[in-house]
């Protein structure tokens, strides 16, 4: 059994982007396993924008990573060692592992996951928080009815590829928002969206007016910022707005930019709405039976980028916020 | 019969606040009664924040009032001719008169409005749109349950001095924010808020957490700008932010301020919803029976601020925007 644990721990408090320097990188001793514990090692870890979140100080949905303390990371274990009747040595486990190569748990939070079934990166992605968060933020939150119009940015990020396949799945017109041609053409030839618009390239506005000529039903926000305004200024008469997340601001060292077109929500009557994922944990099994069921029958894809290395952490995250990611970015752990 | 009308027309797009020259003031000839026509006597205006929007060009909730054309706003009239079976000589109607002392209608959106019921300018407030306004916000987009907090911005003002006499009758903790002392001392004694904030003179994030130590679950928001930042930053889990107005902003020259605190719609699982009253006609009458027995019974005030003369019309709408007015602002003109 193996007495040494690779552990990264965040030691600063990021200022703009998180960078190598605010975290260490150490072998610590592993405990011996006590009663009801299970070791796991760890194969992969989630790389999530959240993790930005979670590195800074104050009030949120989520506590704080505490100074000092190992980085918070979900991800997917093998159980090397068991004291704990729920969990035999082999089983696959998904949970809160955290960034360092061994995990030892008392196993709250962690759920078996079956590598026959799907491969094991996807219970990062569709089959985990990405799909969770995607599936209930569009259906519960965003509400689309077959007909309407849904746009998703981030659309060829973990999260936004899962908004548009289920709106698709659901019969709504999709139309995505991403950075560079490649992303586009996955976003249209992979996922199966209707168009998607390159704000890297292209005026959004002019895009999205295009792609959307009678205006936009329903949005699912990854990125906040100015995409977000020009999106408010496109609504239809009681649109949904679903807030998941504001990548464009997470690193920001000026504030957050609120949305100067709100006012936009009183002219059409419409709502935005805050979703986090947590809050849906009753109903996990059931999204994940449905998606399951979509992935086996061929009608969705569940895409992973992966990347190795433990101590490539903090560049392998930011590929992010850079947009380098296709896919939900998964680290490779062992 | 009258054969001259006095009449205001909007002349030029106003820059910032609205000024007396984006006006004209002119005796016009007033055309003879057709059938199906009713002649009202302009009695009373009401003066509203949201006339400053009406002015500016542009796709809106209500079309823009077309440069040259009578300045559009409701009012309360007394039928001195008619040609319409409708209506007899005598007759109290409330519609939208526009600005001017007499108003020839076929009479299409009047109805008419009984002066032993209640006070005529009551039709302009609990009983008109600000009433109107008021309780479908609160009640319908706010949902507030019995023990929560609400918090009204422009809590002196016409609308807001509804929102919380309404969520008080409800059974809420209500704290309105207001300019000045003398405004406070008004929502707390007369009205029956429970407390209030004194933009003017307190520290509002202060003011707010004393006056809400547990969180504000409904904030009904005629303000925008930097309060309505302050306040979601004290939301609770899943408030409800009504966005009825943003009286800090129509005047803007430099764009509107958004709310960078956004994303404690996030965090807190919260709403923000826009609330246009005209969706609710149908349904007017049945707050007006509820609201009307509330005064009858002395739960609730009606209380107008009334100023005189059709043509003080652009200084007496600058009142509102400079927090002159003590209740709904009122202008008389016959």
């Amino acid at each position: 059994m193996p007495t040494v644990n690779h552990v990264v721990r965040l030691i600063a408090r990021p200022v703009g982007e998180a960078k190598r320097g605010d975290f260490s990188f150490t072998d610590e001793p592993l405990p011996p396993l006590q009663d009801g514990q299970v070791l796991l090692k760890t194969l992969y870890l989630s790389l999530d924008p959240a993790m930005r979140g979670w590195m800074n100080e104050g009030k949120s949905y989520i506590a704080p990573v505490g100074l000092g303390e190992v980085m918070r990371a979900g991800g997917i274990g093998q159980v090397a060692e068991s004291r704990n009747p729920r969990f035999a040595v082999g089983d696959y486990l998904s949970g809160t592992t955290n960034v360092q190569t061994w995990c030892l748990s008392d196993g709250r939070g962690f759920a078996k996951v079956d590598p026959q079934l799907a491969p094991l990166t996807n219970y990062l992605n569709v089959l985990g928080m990405p799909g969770m968060t995607a599936y209930w933020g569009l259906l519960d939150v965003g509400q689309p009815k077959p007909g309407e119009t849904v746009v998703v940015s981030g659309a060829a990020g973990a999260v936004g590829a899962i908004v548009g396949q289920v709106a698709r799945i659901k019969g709504c017109r999709v139309v995505g928002i991403a950075g560079g041609r490649d992303k586009c053409d996955y976003v249209v030839k992979t996922l199966g969206f209707d168009a998607c618009v390159d704000y890297k390239n292209e005026d959004v506005r002019k895009g999205l007016k295009a792609a959307c000529p009678d205006g936009i039903d329903v949005y699912f926000d990854n990125v906040g910022g100015e995409i977000l305004d020009i999106v408010l200024g496109q609504i239809r008469l009681k649109a949904r707005i679903v807030i998941c997340g504001a990548i464009s601001q997470y690193n920001s060292t000026t504030g957050v930019k609120g949305p100067a077109n709100y006012l936009s929500l009183l002219v059409n009557r419409a709502r935005m709405e805050g979703i986090v994922v947590f809050d849906y944990a009753p109903k996990y099994k059931e999204a994940a039976l449905e998606m399951g069921g979509w992935l086996a029958a061929g009608k969705m894809v569940s895409k992973e980028h992966v990347v190795e290395g433990i101590d490539t952490f903090p560049e392998a995250l930011m590929k992010l916020f850079k947009g380098e990611n296709l896919g939900k970015l998964v680290l490779k752990v062992a």
